[in-house]
Protein backbone atom coordinates (compact mmCIF):
# COMPACT_ATOMS: atom_id res chain seq x y z
CA UNK A 1 0.00 0.00 0.00
CA UNK A 2 1.81 3.32 -1.24
CA UNK A 3 1.45 6.10 1.51
CA UNK A 4 -0.95 8.87 0.68
CA UNK A 5 0.08 12.53 -0.72
CA UNK A 6 -0.20 14.76 2.58
CA UNK A 7 0.93 17.70 0.89
CA UNK A 8 -0.87 20.93 -0.49
CA UNK A 9 0.02 24.01 -1.94
CA UNK A 10 -1.38 28.01 -1.91
CA UNK A 11 -1.04 30.84 -3.83
CA UNK A 12 -0.72 33.89 -2.41
CA UNK A 13 -0.11 37.44 -3.21
CA UNK A 14 1.95 39.47 -0.52
CA UNK A 15 -0.10 43.08 0.70
CA UNK A 16 1.29 46.16 1.44
CA UNK A 17 -0.10 45.68 4.85
CA UNK A 18 2.73 43.09 5.46
CA UNK A 19 5.88 45.20 4.17
CA UNK A 20 7.96 47.02 6.62
CA UNK A 21 9.97 50.01 6.69
CA UNK A 22 12.54 47.90 4.80
CA UNK A 23 9.90 47.64 1.91
CA UNK A 24 9.76 43.63 2.43
CA UNK A 25 7.81 41.59 4.55
CA UNK A 26 8.15 41.62 8.09
CA UNK A 27 9.58 38.50 9.28
CA UNK A 28 6.58 37.96 11.96
CA UNK A 29 4.25 38.37 9.50
CA UNK A 30 5.25 34.77 7.68
CA UNK A 31 3.12 32.73 10.53
CA UNK A 32 -0.48 34.22 8.90
CA UNK A 33 1.18 32.62 5.43
CA UNK A 34 1.49 29.03 7.26
CA UNK A 35 -2.01 29.39 8.72
CA UNK A 36 -3.52 30.24 5.23
CA UNK A 37 -1.17 26.83 3.97
CA UNK A 38 -1.70 24.98 6.92
CA UNK A 39 -5.76 25.64 7.43
CA UNK A 40 -6.11 24.58 3.32
CA UNK A 41 -4.08 21.30 3.96
CA UNK A 42 -6.46 20.19 6.88
CA UNK A 43 -9.38 21.22 5.37
CA UNK A 44 -8.79 19.34 2.45
CA UNK A 45 -8.76 15.71 4.70
CA UNK A 46 -11.85 17.06 6.21
CA UNK A 47 -10.16 18.15 9.51
CA UNK A 48 -10.14 22.14 9.41
CA UNK A 49 -10.44 23.78 12.75
CA UNK A 50 -14.21 23.26 12.72
CA UNK A 51 -13.55 19.73 12.75
CA UNK A 52 -11.28 19.57 15.11
CA UNK A 53 -13.42 21.43 17.73
CA UNK A 54 -16.30 19.28 16.93
CA UNK A 55 -13.75 15.99 17.31
CA UNK A 56 -13.55 16.84 21.00
CA UNK A 57 -9.73 18.44 20.56
CA UNK A 58 -7.52 21.20 20.08
CA UNK A 59 -4.42 21.00 18.47
CA UNK A 60 -2.26 24.21 19.82
CA UNK A 61 0.99 24.79 17.90
CA UNK A 62 3.31 23.97 20.13
CA UNK A 63 6.69 24.75 18.52
CA UNK A 64 7.15 26.86 14.96
CA UNK A 65 10.10 27.44 13.16
CA UNK A 66 11.11 29.52 10.04
CA UNK A 67 14.22 29.97 8.17
CA UNK A 68 14.19 32.99 6.32
CA UNK A 69 16.21 32.64 2.63
CA UNK A 70 15.09 35.36 0.80
CA UNK A 71 12.99 38.34 0.91
CA UNK A 72 9.14 38.58 -0.30
CA UNK A 73 8.48 42.43 -2.07
CA UNK A 74 5.06 44.14 -2.70
CA UNK A 75 2.64 42.35 -5.11
CA UNK A 76 4.73 39.36 -5.53
CA UNK A 77 2.76 36.15 -5.96
CA UNK A 78 3.97 33.37 -4.00
CA UNK A 79 3.21 29.44 -3.06
CA UNK A 80 3.28 27.94 0.02
CA UNK A 81 3.51 24.11 -0.03
CA UNK A 82 2.40 23.21 3.14
CA UNK A 83 2.99 18.84 3.97
CA UNK A 84 2.65 16.55 6.80
CA UNK A 85 5.54 14.80 7.73
CA UNK A 86 4.58 13.82 11.18
CA UNK A 87 1.15 12.19 12.70
CA UNK A 88 1.96 9.63 15.47
CA UNK A 89 2.33 11.17 18.77
CA UNK A 90 2.01 14.80 17.10
CA UNK A 91 1.21 16.92 14.18
CA UNK A 92 4.45 18.06 12.02
CA UNK A 93 3.93 20.32 8.93
CA UNK A 94 6.83 21.57 6.82
CA UNK A 95 6.52 24.30 5.16
CA UNK A 96 8.36 25.89 1.54
CA UNK A 97 7.63 29.11 0.51
CA UNK A 98 9.00 30.02 -3.18
CA UNK A 99 8.36 32.93 -5.91
CA UNK A 100 5.04 31.55 -8.01
CA UNK A 101 6.98 32.60 -11.30
CA UNK A 102 10.64 31.23 -10.52
CA UNK A 103 10.28 28.94 -7.99
CA UNK A 104 12.88 30.12 -5.77
CA UNK A 105 12.60 29.21 -2.27
CA UNK A 106 11.88 31.76 0.15
CA UNK A 107 11.17 30.77 3.36
CA UNK A 108 11.65 26.88 4.91
CA UNK A 109 9.19 26.39 8.16
CA UNK A 110 7.63 23.56 10.46
CA UNK A 111 5.34 24.02 12.67
CA UNK A 112 4.43 21.06 15.16
CA UNK A 113 0.62 20.71 17.15
CA UNK A 114 -0.45 18.56 19.81
CA UNK A 115 -4.18 17.20 20.47
CA UNK A 116 -5.30 18.92 23.74
CA UNK A 117 -8.33 17.02 24.89
CA UNK A 118 -11.10 20.14 25.19
CA UNK A 119 -13.08 18.49 28.06
CA UNK A 120 -10.44 17.44 30.07
CA UNK A 121 -7.74 20.26 29.21
CA UNK A 122 -5.08 17.06 29.28
CA UNK A 123 -2.37 17.08 26.19
CA UNK A 124 -2.62 13.81 24.06
CA UNK A 125 0.95 12.26 24.12
CA UNK A 126 -0.52 9.99 20.94
CA UNK A 127 -2.39 11.76 18.37
CA UNK A 128 -6.15 10.82 18.51
CA UNK A 129 -7.63 8.13 15.63
CA UNK A 130 -9.77 10.75 14.17
CA UNK A 131 -6.34 12.45 12.58
CA UNK A 132 -5.34 8.87 11.15
CA UNK A 133 -8.68 8.36 10.23
CA UNK A 134 -8.94 12.01 8.14
CA UNK A 135 -5.62 11.51 6.91
CA UNK A 136 -5.96 8.13 5.96
CA UNK A 137 -2.92 6.66 7.31
CA UNK A 138 -2.61 3.20 8.84
CA UNK A 139 -2.84 3.22 12.56
CA UNK A 140 1.07 3.74 14.12
CA UNK B 1 -25.65 65.10 40.56
CA UNK B 2 -22.77 65.77 38.68
CA UNK B 3 -22.38 63.38 35.79
CA UNK B 4 -19.31 60.85 36.22
CA UNK B 5 -15.77 61.72 34.33
CA UNK B 6 -16.70 58.16 31.66
CA UNK B 7 -12.84 58.76 30.05
CA UNK B 8 -9.72 56.81 30.26
CA UNK B 9 -6.19 57.11 28.68
CA UNK B 10 -3.47 55.08 28.36
CA UNK B 11 0.37 55.65 26.47
CA UNK B 12 1.78 53.52 23.84
CA UNK B 13 4.96 52.94 22.39
CA UNK B 14 4.51 52.44 18.62
CA UNK B 15 6.00 49.27 17.44
CA UNK B 16 8.38 48.61 14.36
CA UNK B 17 5.86 46.03 13.17
CA UNK B 18 2.76 48.84 12.84
CA UNK B 19 5.24 50.58 10.04
CA UNK B 20 4.54 50.36 6.63
CA UNK B 21 6.94 51.44 3.93
CA UNK B 22 7.04 55.00 4.68
CA UNK B 23 8.38 54.55 7.86
CA UNK B 24 4.86 55.55 9.59
CA UNK B 25 2.11 53.52 10.95
CA UNK B 26 0.29 51.88 8.25
CA UNK B 27 -3.41 53.58 8.50
CA UNK B 28 -5.40 49.71 9.12
CA UNK B 29 -3.20 49.50 12.95
CA UNK B 30 -4.95 52.26 14.82
CA UNK B 31 -7.81 49.83 15.47
CA UNK B 32 -5.45 48.11 17.80
CA UNK B 33 -4.84 51.50 19.30
CA UNK B 34 -8.24 51.99 20.13
CA UNK B 35 -9.04 48.74 21.30
CA UNK B 36 -6.47 48.28 23.58
CA UNK B 37 -7.39 52.24 25.35
CA UNK B 38 -11.23 50.81 25.09
CA UNK B 39 -10.34 47.59 26.99
CA UNK B 40 -8.74 49.89 29.79
CA UNK B 41 -11.64 52.34 29.83
CA UNK B 42 -14.21 49.34 30.24
CA UNK B 43 -12.19 47.40 32.16
CA UNK B 44 -12.44 50.55 34.89
CA UNK B 45 -15.78 50.39 35.29
CA UNK B 46 -15.90 46.61 35.94
CA UNK B 47 -17.11 45.98 32.26
CA UNK B 48 -14.24 44.58 30.34
CA UNK B 49 -14.72 41.83 27.50
CA UNK B 50 -14.81 38.97 29.96
CA UNK B 51 -17.42 40.79 32.27
CA UNK B 52 -19.54 41.57 29.21
CA UNK B 53 -19.51 38.40 28.05
CA UNK B 54 -21.00 36.91 31.60
CA UNK B 55 -23.11 39.20 31.89
CA UNK B 56 -25.01 37.73 28.81
CA UNK B 57 -23.80 40.15 26.11
CA UNK B 58 -21.75 40.57 23.35
CA UNK B 59 -20.77 43.88 21.56
CA UNK B 60 -19.99 44.13 18.63
CA UNK B 61 -18.37 47.65 16.97
CA UNK B 62 -21.02 48.38 14.08
CA UNK B 63 -19.53 51.27 13.25
CA UNK B 64 -15.81 52.62 13.27
CA UNK B 65 -14.73 55.95 11.97
CA UNK B 66 -11.17 57.15 12.16
CA UNK B 67 -9.76 60.41 10.97
CA UNK B 68 -5.86 61.16 10.62
CA UNK B 69 -4.48 64.03 11.30
CA UNK B 70 -0.74 63.33 11.58
CA UNK B 71 1.14 59.79 10.99
CA UNK B 72 2.95 58.55 13.84
CA UNK B 73 6.74 57.10 13.86
CA UNK B 74 8.99 54.41 15.26
CA UNK B 75 9.03 54.39 19.16
CA UNK B 76 6.87 57.14 19.02
CA UNK B 77 5.19 57.84 22.93
CA UNK B 78 1.63 57.89 22.41
CA UNK B 79 -1.09 58.81 24.50
CA UNK B 80 -4.76 57.33 23.31
CA UNK B 81 -7.80 58.65 25.26
CA UNK B 82 -11.15 57.09 25.22
CA UNK B 83 -14.07 58.56 26.22
CA UNK B 84 -17.91 57.12 26.55
CA UNK B 85 -20.39 59.92 24.98
CA UNK B 86 -23.58 57.92 24.44
CA UNK B 87 -24.69 54.80 26.32
CA UNK B 88 -28.47 54.74 25.95
CA UNK B 89 -29.23 53.17 22.91
CA UNK B 90 -25.38 52.33 21.60
CA UNK B 91 -21.96 52.65 23.25
CA UNK B 92 -20.17 55.25 21.52
CA UNK B 93 -16.25 55.83 22.48
CA UNK B 94 -14.54 58.93 21.21
CA UNK B 95 -10.98 58.43 20.84
CA UNK B 96 -8.03 61.47 20.67
CA UNK B 97 -4.38 59.65 19.78
CA UNK B 98 -1.79 62.86 20.69
CA UNK B 99 1.58 62.38 21.23
CA UNK B 100 2.81 62.40 24.88
CA UNK B 101 5.63 64.58 24.60
CA UNK B 102 4.10 67.65 22.81
CA UNK B 103 0.51 66.94 22.86
CA UNK B 104 0.39 67.16 19.10
CA UNK B 105 -3.33 65.74 18.35
CA UNK B 106 -2.60 62.81 16.05
CA UNK B 107 -5.93 60.88 14.90
CA UNK B 108 -9.10 61.05 16.12
CA UNK B 109 -11.80 58.27 16.12
CA UNK B 110 -15.08 56.72 17.12
CA UNK B 111 -16.76 53.12 17.47
CA UNK B 112 -20.04 52.56 18.22
CA UNK B 113 -21.21 49.43 19.35
CA UNK B 114 -24.53 47.72 20.26
CA UNK B 115 -25.69 45.26 22.73
CA UNK B 116 -25.95 41.47 21.38
CA UNK B 117 -28.07 39.10 23.47
CA UNK B 118 -25.71 36.30 23.53
CA UNK B 119 -28.76 33.55 24.09
CA UNK B 120 -30.88 35.11 21.26
CA UNK B 121 -28.70 36.41 19.14
CA UNK B 122 -30.95 39.23 19.19
CA UNK B 123 -29.72 43.03 18.59
CA UNK B 124 -30.84 45.04 21.59
CA UNK B 125 -31.91 48.91 20.50
CA UNK B 126 -31.82 49.46 23.99
CA UNK B 127 -28.90 49.57 25.76
CA UNK B 128 -28.91 46.57 28.83
CA UNK B 129 -29.42 47.97 32.07
CA UNK B 130 -26.15 46.58 33.19
CA UNK B 131 -23.98 49.13 31.54
CA UNK B 132 -25.74 51.83 33.17
CA UNK B 133 -25.02 50.42 36.11
CA UNK B 134 -21.38 49.81 35.71
CA UNK B 135 -20.75 53.00 33.96
CA UNK B 136 -22.83 55.04 36.78
CA UNK B 137 -25.34 56.70 35.47
CA UNK B 138 -28.78 57.27 35.71
CA UNK B 139 -31.45 55.09 33.63
CA UNK B 140 -31.63 57.20 30.62
CA UNK C 1 -18.19 60.63 -23.57
CA UNK C 2 -18.88 58.15 -21.02
CA UNK C 3 -17.38 57.72 -17.74
CA UNK C 4 -14.30 54.99 -17.60
CA UNK C 5 -15.52 51.78 -14.87
CA UNK C 6 -13.73 52.87 -11.93
CA UNK C 7 -14.47 50.10 -10.09
CA UNK C 8 -12.50 46.63 -9.10
CA UNK C 9 -13.28 43.05 -7.12
CA UNK C 10 -11.49 40.70 -5.52
CA UNK C 11 -12.42 37.50 -3.72
CA UNK C 12 -10.87 36.53 -0.52
CA UNK C 13 -11.23 33.41 2.06
CA UNK C 14 -11.30 34.57 5.82
CA UNK C 15 -8.10 33.24 7.51
CA UNK C 16 -8.39 31.73 11.00
CA UNK C 17 -5.86 34.56 11.61
CA UNK C 18 -8.51 37.46 11.27
CA UNK C 19 -10.83 35.49 13.92
CA UNK C 20 -11.84 36.54 17.39
CA UNK C 21 -12.56 35.29 20.51
CA UNK C 22 -16.29 35.90 19.62
CA UNK C 23 -15.16 33.33 16.45
CA UNK C 24 -16.07 36.04 13.73
CA UNK C 25 -13.70 38.27 12.16
CA UNK C 26 -12.55 41.44 14.45
CA UNK C 27 -13.44 44.29 13.70
CA UNK C 28 -9.87 45.82 13.43
CA UNK C 29 -9.12 43.46 10.56
CA UNK C 30 -11.08 44.61 7.74
CA UNK C 31 -9.07 47.51 7.05
CA UNK C 32 -6.88 44.64 5.69
CA UNK C 33 -9.29 43.48 2.96
CA UNK C 34 -10.32 47.09 1.80
CA UNK C 35 -6.46 47.38 1.32
CA UNK C 36 -6.06 44.37 -0.58
CA UNK C 37 -9.05 45.39 -2.96
CA UNK C 38 -7.70 48.97 -3.13
CA UNK C 39 -4.42 48.01 -4.09
CA UNK C 40 -6.08 45.66 -6.68
CA UNK C 41 -8.36 48.18 -7.77
CA UNK C 42 -5.06 50.68 -8.51
CA UNK C 43 -2.68 48.38 -10.02
CA UNK C 44 -5.89 48.07 -12.71
CA UNK C 45 -5.15 51.45 -13.48
CA UNK C 46 -1.20 51.26 -13.72
CA UNK C 47 -1.06 53.22 -10.28
CA UNK C 48 -0.33 51.08 -7.44
CA UNK C 49 2.03 52.04 -4.55
CA UNK C 50 5.31 51.11 -6.36
CA UNK C 51 4.04 53.45 -9.14
CA UNK C 52 2.72 56.31 -7.02
CA UNK C 53 6.15 56.48 -5.60
CA UNK C 54 7.57 56.42 -9.07
CA UNK C 55 5.50 59.43 -9.58
CA UNK C 56 6.89 61.02 -6.80
CA UNK C 57 3.55 61.16 -4.38
CA UNK C 58 2.45 59.78 -1.56
CA UNK C 59 -1.24 58.78 -1.08
CA UNK C 60 -1.56 58.51 2.82
CA UNK C 61 -5.56 57.76 3.87
CA UNK C 62 -6.67 60.75 5.53
CA UNK C 63 -10.41 59.39 6.73
CA UNK C 64 -11.51 56.01 7.03
CA UNK C 65 -15.19 54.76 7.82
CA UNK C 66 -16.17 51.14 8.08
CA UNK C 67 -20.03 50.27 8.37
CA UNK C 68 -20.37 46.52 9.92
CA UNK C 69 -23.43 45.31 9.37
CA UNK C 70 -23.16 41.33 9.50
CA UNK C 71 -20.11 39.69 10.94
CA UNK C 72 -17.58 37.37 8.39
CA UNK C 73 -16.29 33.48 9.96
CA UNK C 74 -13.74 31.32 9.08
CA UNK C 75 -13.38 30.29 6.13
CA UNK C 76 -16.43 32.36 4.44
CA UNK C 77 -15.48 33.51 0.99
CA UNK C 78 -16.28 37.33 0.78
CA UNK C 79 -16.18 40.00 -2.03
CA UNK C 80 -14.67 42.95 -1.80
CA UNK C 81 -15.65 45.57 -4.36
CA UNK C 82 -13.98 49.09 -4.86
CA UNK C 83 -14.88 51.80 -6.55
CA UNK C 84 -13.48 55.53 -6.70
CA UNK C 85 -16.27 58.09 -6.57
CA UNK C 86 -13.88 61.27 -5.87
CA UNK C 87 -10.48 62.28 -7.86
CA UNK C 88 -10.44 65.84 -7.96
CA UNK C 89 -9.28 66.81 -4.68
CA UNK C 90 -8.58 63.73 -3.20
CA UNK C 91 -8.73 60.07 -3.69
CA UNK C 92 -12.57 58.49 -2.40
CA UNK C 93 -12.86 54.33 -2.42
CA UNK C 94 -15.99 53.35 -1.41
CA UNK C 95 -16.21 49.22 -0.61
CA UNK C 96 -19.03 47.01 -0.04
CA UNK C 97 -17.64 43.55 1.19
CA UNK C 98 -20.31 40.62 0.56
CA UNK C 99 -20.57 36.92 1.02
CA UNK C 100 -19.50 35.37 -2.31
CA UNK C 101 -21.94 33.21 -2.61
CA UNK C 102 -25.26 34.69 -1.56
CA UNK C 103 -23.97 38.23 -2.30
CA UNK C 104 -25.04 39.34 1.42
CA UNK C 105 -23.71 42.60 2.82
CA UNK C 106 -21.54 42.39 5.55
CA UNK C 107 -19.66 45.63 5.31
CA UNK C 108 -19.71 49.23 3.94
CA UNK C 109 -16.94 51.49 3.89
CA UNK C 110 -14.90 54.15 2.51
CA UNK C 111 -11.23 55.73 2.44
CA UNK C 112 -10.28 59.03 1.63
CA UNK C 113 -6.35 59.02 0.62
CA UNK C 114 -5.03 62.77 -0.57
CA UNK C 115 -1.66 63.56 -2.15
CA UNK C 116 1.48 64.10 -0.61
CA UNK C 117 4.33 65.98 -2.47
CA UNK C 118 7.13 63.78 -1.28
CA UNK C 119 10.24 66.29 -2.34
CA UNK C 120 8.90 69.06 -0.45
CA UNK C 121 6.54 66.84 1.88
CA UNK C 122 3.28 69.14 1.37
CA UNK C 123 -0.03 67.78 1.11
CA UNK C 124 -2.09 69.10 -2.44
CA UNK C 125 -4.86 70.27 -2.54
CA UNK C 126 -5.30 69.07 -5.84
CA UNK C 127 -5.05 65.80 -6.99
CA UNK C 128 -2.12 65.83 -9.65
CA UNK C 129 -3.03 65.09 -13.39
CA UNK C 130 -0.93 61.84 -13.00
CA UNK C 131 -3.90 59.99 -10.98
CA UNK C 132 -6.70 61.73 -13.49
CA UNK C 133 -4.44 60.48 -16.84
CA UNK C 134 -4.06 56.64 -15.27
CA UNK C 135 -7.69 56.73 -14.27
CA UNK C 136 -8.58 58.29 -17.69
CA UNK C 137 -10.85 60.83 -16.48
CA UNK C 138 -11.18 64.32 -17.64
CA UNK C 139 -9.21 66.87 -15.96
CA UNK C 140 -11.56 68.56 -13.37
CA UNK D 1 37.10 42.10 32.87
CA UNK D 2 33.60 41.09 33.54
CA UNK D 3 31.30 40.32 30.42
CA UNK D 4 28.47 43.03 30.28
CA UNK D 5 24.99 42.33 31.25
CA UNK D 6 23.22 41.73 27.59
CA UNK D 7 19.50 41.43 28.65
CA UNK D 8 16.71 43.33 28.59
CA UNK D 9 12.99 42.60 29.92
CA UNK D 10 10.07 44.56 28.89
CA UNK D 11 6.16 43.92 30.54
CA UNK D 12 3.20 43.89 28.30
CA UNK D 13 -0.31 43.31 28.59
CA UNK D 14 -2.34 40.47 26.15
CA UNK D 15 -4.54 42.72 24.06
CA UNK D 16 -7.67 41.27 22.70
CA UNK D 17 -7.00 41.58 18.85
CA UNK D 18 -4.41 38.84 19.69
CA UNK D 19 -6.69 36.37 21.12
CA UNK D 20 -8.00 33.61 18.76
CA UNK D 21 -11.20 31.41 18.98
CA UNK D 22 -9.73 29.38 21.54
CA UNK D 23 -9.93 32.68 23.66
CA UNK D 24 -5.90 32.48 23.91
CA UNK D 25 -3.38 34.58 22.25
CA UNK D 26 -2.90 33.29 18.63
CA UNK D 27 1.10 31.37 18.51
CA UNK D 28 1.80 34.32 15.52
CA UNK D 29 0.88 36.77 17.52
CA UNK D 30 4.31 36.29 19.40
CA UNK D 31 6.72 37.68 16.74
CA UNK D 32 5.27 40.83 18.12
CA UNK D 33 6.31 40.62 21.96
CA UNK D 34 9.49 38.81 20.89
CA UNK D 35 9.69 42.44 18.45
CA UNK D 36 8.94 44.72 21.02
CA UNK D 37 11.24 43.37 22.98
CA UNK D 38 14.33 43.19 21.16
CA UNK D 39 13.31 46.80 19.93
CA UNK D 40 13.71 48.02 23.80
CA UNK D 41 16.96 45.48 24.46
CA UNK D 42 18.90 47.09 21.46
CA UNK D 43 17.71 50.98 21.84
CA UNK D 44 19.46 50.01 25.31
CA UNK D 45 22.60 49.69 23.86
CA UNK D 46 21.93 53.04 21.29
CA UNK D 47 21.61 50.69 18.20
CA UNK D 48 17.69 50.42 17.70
CA UNK D 49 16.81 50.35 14.23
CA UNK D 50 16.82 54.00 13.59
CA UNK D 51 20.84 53.81 14.58
CA UNK D 52 21.41 50.36 12.25
CA UNK D 53 20.25 52.58 9.50
CA UNK D 54 22.44 55.18 10.16
CA UNK D 55 25.54 52.43 10.70
CA UNK D 56 24.57 51.46 7.03
CA UNK D 57 23.33 47.80 7.90
CA UNK D 58 20.44 46.22 7.80
CA UNK D 59 19.55 43.47 10.08
CA UNK D 60 17.18 40.65 8.98
CA UNK D 61 15.87 38.46 11.34
CA UNK D 62 17.13 34.61 8.79
CA UNK D 63 15.73 32.09 11.73
CA UNK D 64 12.95 32.53 14.37
CA UNK D 65 11.99 29.35 16.73
CA UNK D 66 9.49 29.64 19.44
CA UNK D 67 8.51 26.78 21.87
CA UNK D 68 5.26 27.39 23.09
CA UNK D 69 4.95 26.10 27.08
CA UNK D 70 1.70 27.42 28.03
CA UNK D 71 -0.69 29.91 26.63
CA UNK D 72 -1.21 33.31 27.40
CA UNK D 73 -5.10 34.58 28.06
CA UNK D 74 -6.98 37.93 27.67
CA UNK D 75 -5.54 40.96 30.06
CA UNK D 76 -2.37 38.88 31.16
CA UNK D 77 0.31 40.57 31.97
CA UNK D 78 3.85 39.15 31.13
CA UNK D 79 7.38 39.63 31.27
CA UNK D 80 9.33 39.58 27.92
CA UNK D 81 12.88 39.22 28.66
CA UNK D 82 15.64 39.18 25.83
CA UNK D 83 19.34 38.65 25.88
CA UNK D 84 21.42 38.52 23.24
CA UNK D 85 23.85 35.41 23.03
CA UNK D 86 25.91 34.97 19.90
CA UNK D 87 27.81 38.77 18.67
CA UNK D 88 30.14 37.61 16.54
CA UNK D 89 29.01 36.40 13.03
CA UNK D 90 25.36 36.60 13.37
CA UNK D 91 23.26 38.56 16.69
CA UNK D 92 21.65 35.54 18.44
CA UNK D 93 19.03 36.49 20.68
CA UNK D 94 17.04 34.50 23.09
CA UNK D 95 13.82 35.34 24.67
CA UNK D 96 11.63 34.43 27.65
CA UNK D 97 8.08 34.92 28.08
CA UNK D 98 6.74 34.70 31.53
CA UNK D 99 3.71 35.38 33.54
CA UNK D 100 4.39 38.68 35.12
CA UNK D 101 3.17 37.42 38.72
CA UNK D 102 4.32 34.25 39.06
CA UNK D 103 7.01 33.90 37.11
CA UNK D 104 5.50 30.78 35.27
CA UNK D 105 7.20 30.18 31.58
CA UNK D 106 4.66 30.50 29.39
CA UNK D 107 6.77 30.23 25.86
CA UNK D 108 10.90 30.00 24.84
CA UNK D 109 12.43 31.46 21.20
CA UNK D 110 14.70 32.75 19.86
CA UNK D 111 15.61 34.85 16.63
CA UNK D 112 19.14 34.81 14.67
CA UNK D 113 20.12 37.84 12.54
CA UNK D 114 22.86 38.74 10.21
CA UNK D 115 24.15 41.93 9.09
CA UNK D 116 23.07 43.15 5.41
CA UNK D 117 25.41 46.18 4.05
CA UNK D 118 22.41 48.18 2.68
CA UNK D 119 24.58 49.63 -0.20
CA UNK D 120 26.13 46.63 -1.54
CA UNK D 121 22.89 44.59 -0.29
CA UNK D 122 25.61 42.19 0.69
CA UNK D 123 25.06 39.73 3.75
CA UNK D 124 28.21 40.02 6.06
CA UNK D 125 29.58 36.74 7.29
CA UNK D 126 31.56 38.51 10.82
CA UNK D 127 29.34 41.07 12.51
CA UNK D 128 30.41 44.88 11.75
CA UNK D 129 32.22 46.37 14.63
CA UNK D 130 29.76 48.67 15.13
CA UNK D 131 27.93 46.22 16.84
CA UNK D 132 30.66 45.24 19.24
CA UNK D 133 31.16 49.03 20.12
CA UNK D 134 27.51 48.97 21.08
CA UNK D 135 27.22 46.37 22.90
CA UNK D 136 30.61 46.77 24.61
CA UNK D 137 31.85 43.52 23.97
CA UNK D 138 35.50 42.93 23.49
CA UNK D 139 36.21 42.09 19.48
CA UNK D 140 35.85 38.67 19.08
Amino acid sequence: MSAPDLSHEVELLVAFHDLDPMNVVWHGNYPKYLEIARCALLERFGYDYPAMRDSGYAWPVVDMRLKYVRSAEFNQRIKVRAEIVEWENRLKIEFEIRDADSGTVLTKAYTIQVAVDMATKEMQYVCPPVLWERLGVPRP
